[in-house]
């Protein structure tokens, strides 16, 4: 009986998606899931840090049912740094053939960039005006500048600061508010923009009725700390960094610059002190990583086990890594991925905003 | 000879002309006209001391042949402190009935709102990118709110200013950048926006090229002033100011209120001492005048000058209040003017901020 009324119940929602056009479908997954959105800084080509810190899980949360993703590069944030046309516009490229290369699906989630969604910068203005300017003095990144002016016993303290980096908590406030997230994955340092962004929505809620979602953030704990070639965390800044989509043979030559101890290839080593079995672990199989931990513990020579790693990598990134090749020696098919993609956002912002300006008292009279 | 050969001249401008599609016609107007911009904030009916200080002298500016003029409603300006849609949206109709009823002609002006050129903003947030913070903590508006806080004895400096509040100049550079505008008239307490419009223009085209165009200034020298019913300066602030499209009967009324002082009927006055005759002088012809001078030294009636005064304005006033009238019964036409207002606007908007985009980095290689 129960399973009869079950397949029922599926019949009738097989039926009504039907007959749904795409607008209909669009509010029904809405209804039913929660949109996740995701912002992407163009930096260039990731490291494999990035990689497993942030695309793998984010991409592995974007995939979850109960979400609808939105992903989207943020490449109009980059602008308060970037003042070179052909450096913005390539690390957009890279960002973006990069995520796509590790597994984001562009039909099933929603993959735009910033910049080709006007609606967010109107937002923007809309949403200044109701964020106290100290809401902003307070933001991190702001103050980290300050500070580093008075170590350095400069008598202008906003030296260096154009206005880009001290409203840019506002344009995320934005970026986020526009599309009626309900989650947004932040780590732990990016807490307090999405705090930010509930309390200009609460604020601007508070005047005319609940017309802002806010989000809720879901904290990434500590992402994961991810070792680089001296054991120090990678970074690009370190100059320490493996990029995620090296040619094989250049990948082998950096995995083989890893640093290691003397010790004697025989000896037996913990592989849990072992940089190279860290990182093994994260390409790797369950059986194949007790394997390696076994043979650590027999004794193996870090040629051996840099062998491994490489190995372990090359298997996982061979395919990512072609198919970020192909993207990257034909930019258009990323252009034409990106504006579908913004269309389908905007087709989403632009009723949003509508609805904002008329509550504002904006535009004709309707 | 010469008359012939201008003759041919004149009639090879027609031919060119007829031919030019309408993007043709306008960059030939840039290049013939200079671009003069006015931004008007809503505020609500102006009143007398705004007709004779800002309103009219603005369109006789903006009729002079060798200015294509620019005149726009600043309505996002007003989100800074009008938190009440109703009343953002009966001010905006206000202001727009108020200019159209003073003679500006939408065919030769371009008239348009603030709001409807989404361009604006997502220029205001290029240009924020190449603004130092210091030259906003410097803005006039601000340090005024600054020092009020000040003097009140508040701890927080920033007590009460909103984020629109502090970057307003930004979105005001990005509303005079956008269309290349080559002269702004402004108050002598504007002087610094448009300095502040400058600076970024020319920071940013250090960088990209002389994209932005850097506008002029066009002082306008202490604007008239004009005393209101008590003798100090018009203001709605003072309440001491008579809204411009008064019906009749109650204009009457309030110039019947004009203060004046006691001395008798008979006895003779100076004109160039009376503010009665300061405003006749604004409405009436020269003849007339001097007339009323004459009347003034041989004595009059405070009534008889009032009455005068009353005569002079309604004559003026007259048609532009039933103009006035007429546009606010019916929104929906100055709606619709706005909207073709925008639409031309937009085709230079857009055009140019394509080009800024470009040269920034972004969207799709071409």
């Amino acid at each position: 009986m129960l399973s009869s009324s079950l397949e029922k119940y599926a019949d009738y929602l097989r039926e009504l998606w039907a007959c749904q056009s795409s607008l209909g479908k669009a509010k029904l997954i809405a209804m039913i899931k929660k949109t996740l959105l995701t912002g992407v800084k163009p930096t260039g080509m990731p490291h494999i840090g990035n990689y497993l810190g942030a695309i793998r899980p984010a991409l592995q949360l974007s995939h979850q049912p109960q979400y609808q993703a939105l992903l989207f590069i943020a490449d109009y944030h980059s602008l308060t740094h970037v003042h070179r046309a052909e450096e913005l516009r390539s690390m957009t490229y890279e960002v973006a053939a990069s995520w796509l290369a590790c597994g984001l699906n562009p039909d099933q989630s929603l993959f735009y960039r910033q910049s080709d969604i006007p609606e967010i910068f109107e937002l923007s203005w809309i949403l200044s005006c109701f964020s106290p300017k100290g809401l902003l003095n307070r933001a991190h990144a702001y103050k980290a500048k300050l500070q580093e002016n008075q170590e350095a016993g400069r008598s202008d303290p906003d030296y260096g600061v154009n206005m880009g980096l001290f409203t840019y908590p506002l344009l995320m406030a934005a970026d986020i508010l526009m599309f009626s997230a309900d989650q947004v994955p932040v780590g732990e340092d990016q807490v307090q923009h999405l705090e930010i962004a509930r309390d200009i929505a609460q604020k601007f809620n508070n005047n005319y009725g609940p017309l802002l979602k806010v989000p809720e953030f879901l904290v990434q704990k500590d992402s994961k700390l991810v070792p680089g070639l001296d054991g120090r965390k990678m970074s690009k800044s370190y100059g320490n960094h493996i990029p995620l989509f090296l040619p094989a043979p250049k990948l082998r030559k950096l995995v083989m610059k890893i640093k290691t101890d003397s010790s004697p290839p025989e000896a037996p080593k913990d592989p849990n002190d072992s940089l190279i079995f860290s990182l093994f672990k994260e390409f790797a199989s369950m059986e194949e990583t007790e394997a390696l931990a076994a043979h650590y513990r027999r004794g193996i020579s870090w040629g051996e086990a840099k062998e491994a790693l490489f190995q372990a990598m090359d298997k996982v990134l061979a395919e990512p890594r072609r198919h970020y090749e192909e993207l990257m020696a034909d930019t258009q098919t990323m252009d034409c991925l990106l504006e579908q993609g913004a269309q389908r956002a905007r087709a989403i912002a632009r009723p949003q905003l509508d609805e904002l300006r008329r509550a504002i008292g904006l535009g004709a009279m309707v």
